[in-house]
């Protein structure tokens, strides 16, 4: 042991960590990007190698005696909340026996593989074989988790993605969503019967679109002399926060995904470009929370991305890079961008549909976690929820149904919810921005985002980890998580309420 | 310690280690090739914490007593073969104290920063103050590693890149070149006066010059399935044996370099990709030496690539990507890519110019390393030796003389030979295939590239570290090093000798 501090070894020993999760972070962008398919198996490998060394420093048992001491010297208000970060960080890094996580990665990559053909072949019974040892799994790893943490099971997994979260919060504002949200579907259809919305006709070629696509994060203000666009099957953004490595993928004949996933993913992004930079390699500089980072691309994409401002900037822009064509008009862009039509598919749903989506799978995540329900029982629960939610008969089509995500064939459990908070966080920081800045409208017609971004800068981005989340929301927007502003968003965008 | 045999212990470890270097390989070739300017100084942190590991591994003291081990076990003779580059490694890594690795990298970096502005500058002095304390310190790192390998001071330095090659034998094989050189240069230039070349008129479009290369390279066997082409201000291959990153460079108006870079290219490349699969963890599975790389390189680009019957190849490839232009015909491209001009720009020279600036190098860092001279007596003996060896003044000319290379400024002495070593080797092996297949040139003409890469894959390829490099060329060609093959080769291109 040196002479340093015990605070000052554990920012040391992040530190050093950092760079290997960054070294990780490019290894994984290059593999869903750049990587030819005979590299697979030596990659796999090789990032195998590399995530087992750094969990072995997330796991140090050193780090125990060291946070112990670093409690009992003076610091700093950011200093205690970085040692509440690093206290997380290893809790949970230590919270599981190596056994049972390697079973769970077993399980759970078994599980995955099969579901990539067993979807297409609507293969239910072959996907509930594997699927029963997830749920098993994944059961026992919520026990071991809430043994650790002092949480109920269900509670510790959603902690991972949502520190600090529970189903009784997401109860009390995903009730209220479920109480409004059926008759505001059905509201917003009704109004738009008959409406007239224009395809604008294809091809897009890629070339213009990729254009297109830079020239959107230039108006949002990424900065690429520290970051980069690419594409790839499933757009994300990745990399780290000094090169953030997003992605996108192009349609051919459809210009409005690429141009979603651009701008859905460039919020992240600049969520990604604003953390403290200072802070970067420490836990307490790490992004907030899963549904804070969906706060930030659903607030691009949704809030900003769909306002009748946004897209008056947008319409230019693609009639530069993609030519004049029917449609192209700034009003049927905003009728095409917000035509509320119900579907199957979660990832395909429009944006007053979406949230139906997660409360379904929430209720049924929950269930299965707690033991209500057992795996077999998915389906007619699934088929149940989908009429009542959305007026959609998925029985018998399990494709289209409970086998459409990937998320729970490995495990993932807790980590829908994030979703919908963030696109609730999203419009509660909206309402915000307006408040602090009233003709912000205007300037955004103007061209000029400043003003949006130096918000999220200053109450989102510049403060990381330094709270937890409910003091983040409360002091950039006076009050806690508030469902009503997600419900006066929607409102005022598809039943045209004030 | 395991039950595991020592052997087994030492293949595991090696086996991780590769894991680790493969990461290494990727995070370099990005930063060469997709990283923005922004992220530099992270990806520096982050590389270096890596090659730290590795550097760490590579020196592990366990190592010591496994080998020992190991070596009274009983072994075949691919895992004697393993063991002895082990054990090479080890000592290579163990050799140098840390506070001497510190002391150059920091030199080196800071002298190589510095020529990058002292060179176009022309700033010999400003380079000279940086310059002596990395001779001085690659001084004592040749005594240091000296004593460990029982080599003399440069021999030592030479062995890092040519395992067993000695300034003794360089004395032999370059003594030899130095007596006919010259003499051929000027009856090249002679036999060429007059002679008419046109030069193909450009523009050359990148889009095309890219897909020039990709074809090119699907000529020359190139897996795409297991490697990808990309762009670098200095073409290079990177990457891993699984995975093989190669760079060129387009130029639009010449498409002659980044078709050379892609040949020269593609030759590393299909040795890594010939390697043997089973031993690409393994020290045994590395390529034998830097000049037997070279060697691969040269043999595509300079024995293959220049032949008058793979030329009769690229040229339709040539018209069919770049359009017809004045030119492009067989008889003028050959004449075009054997023209002889010397100058004083080593990656600039023609192929019988090239061994002459290596002639050089070789002479005065030698004497730099023995002590024989001193840093600031450089200029004086380089402009002496140009003319001598090229009739090219280059007196107070530093820019493009003495400053004109990087390997110097960062310490890397030992390096210069091998270039000219794997012109030889290209040549001895491009001799032995004749002998081993006599129709191979009208196969080559037919397009037939298969019975030139299989010798290769057999008799290079598929040996890797395997023999020590004169067992491997004897068992490839019958015979020692044998710089009579590079002279005859040269003779018979450039003075039309039978």
């Amino acid at each position: 042991m040196s002479n340093a501090s015990a605070y000052a070894e554990l920012v040391a020993h992040y530190s050093r960590m950092y760079r290997f999760v960054h070294v990780a972070a490019i290894a994984s962008w290059d593999r869903n990007t750049m990587m030819p398919p005979g590299g697979n198996a030596a990659r796999a490998a090789a990032e195998a190698e590399l995530r087992g060394h750094i969990h072995g420093l997330r796991r140090d048992p050193r780090l125990a005696e060291l946070i112990r001491r670093a409690d009992d010297e003076p610091q700093g208000e950011l200093e205690r909340a970085n040692l509440r970060e690093i206290r997380r960080d290893w809790r949970e890094a230590n919270a599981l026996p190596e056994s049972l996580v390697a079973a769970r990665t077993l399980a759970g990559a078994r599980c995955e593989h099969a579901w990539r053909t067993q979807r297409p072949a609507n293969d239910w019974a072959g996907f509930l074989a594997n699927f029963e040892e997830v749920v098993h799994l994944a059961r026992e790893e919520a026990l071991r988790l809430a043994d650790a943490s002092g949480l109920t099971p269900y509670d510790a997994l959603l902690d991972r993605f949502e520190p600090g979260m529970t189903a009784a919060e997401l109860d009390r504002v995903f009730g209220l969503l479920r109480g409004w949200l059926p008759g505001l579907i059905a509201g917003a259809r009704e109004r738009q019967r008959g409406e007239a919305v224009v395809v604008p006709p294809g091809p897009f070629p890629v070339a213009a679109q990729r254009a297109l696509s830079q020239a959107v994060m230039r108006l949002l203000g990424f900065d690429f002399n520290a970051g980069r666009l690419d594409e790839s099957a499933h757009p994300f953004t990745g990399g780290v926060a000094e090169d953030v490595r997003l992605t996108t993928r192009y349609h051919a004949d459809d210009f409005r995904p690429a141009l979603r996933s651009t701008l859905h993913e460039t919020g992240h992004a600049r969520y990604a470009q604003g953390l403290p930079r200072a802070w970067l390699a420490q836990p307490m500089g790490r992004p907030r929370s899963l549904a804070i980072h969906e706060s930030q691309s659903l607030f691009v994409e949704m809030q900003l991305g769909r306002s009748r401002a946004f897209v008056g900037l947008l319409a230019p822009l693609l009639r530069a890079h993609l030519g004049e064509r029917a449609g192209f008009d700034a009003e049927n862009l905003l009728a095409q961008f917000t035509r509320v039509a119900p579907g199957a598919i979660r990832v395909e749903a429009d944006e007053p549909s979406y949230p139906a989506h997660i409360l379904l799978r929430y209720g049924i995540e929950r269930a299965l976690i707690t033991g209500e329900i057992e795996p077999k029982d998915i389906p007619a629960l699934w088929d149940e929820q989908m009429i009542t939610l959305l007026g959609i008969d998925t029985r018998g089509n399990y494709r289209d149904g409970c086998l459409q995500d990937v998320h729970w064939s490995d495990g993932s459990f807790g980590y829908f919810p994030s979703y919908t908070l963030g696109a609730m966080y999203a419009a509660q920081w909206f309402a915000s921005l307006h408040r602090a800045v009233p003709d912000v409208d205007a300037r955004i017609a103007a061209g000029e985002l400043g003003p949006v971004f130096d918000w999220l800068a200053a109450n989102v981005w510049a403060h990381a980890s330094r709270f937890e989340t409910p003091e983040l929301v409360r002091r950039a927007t006076g009050e806690a998580l508030n469902p009503a502003h997600y419900r006066a968003h929607l409102e005022a965008r598809y039943l045209g309420a004030a």
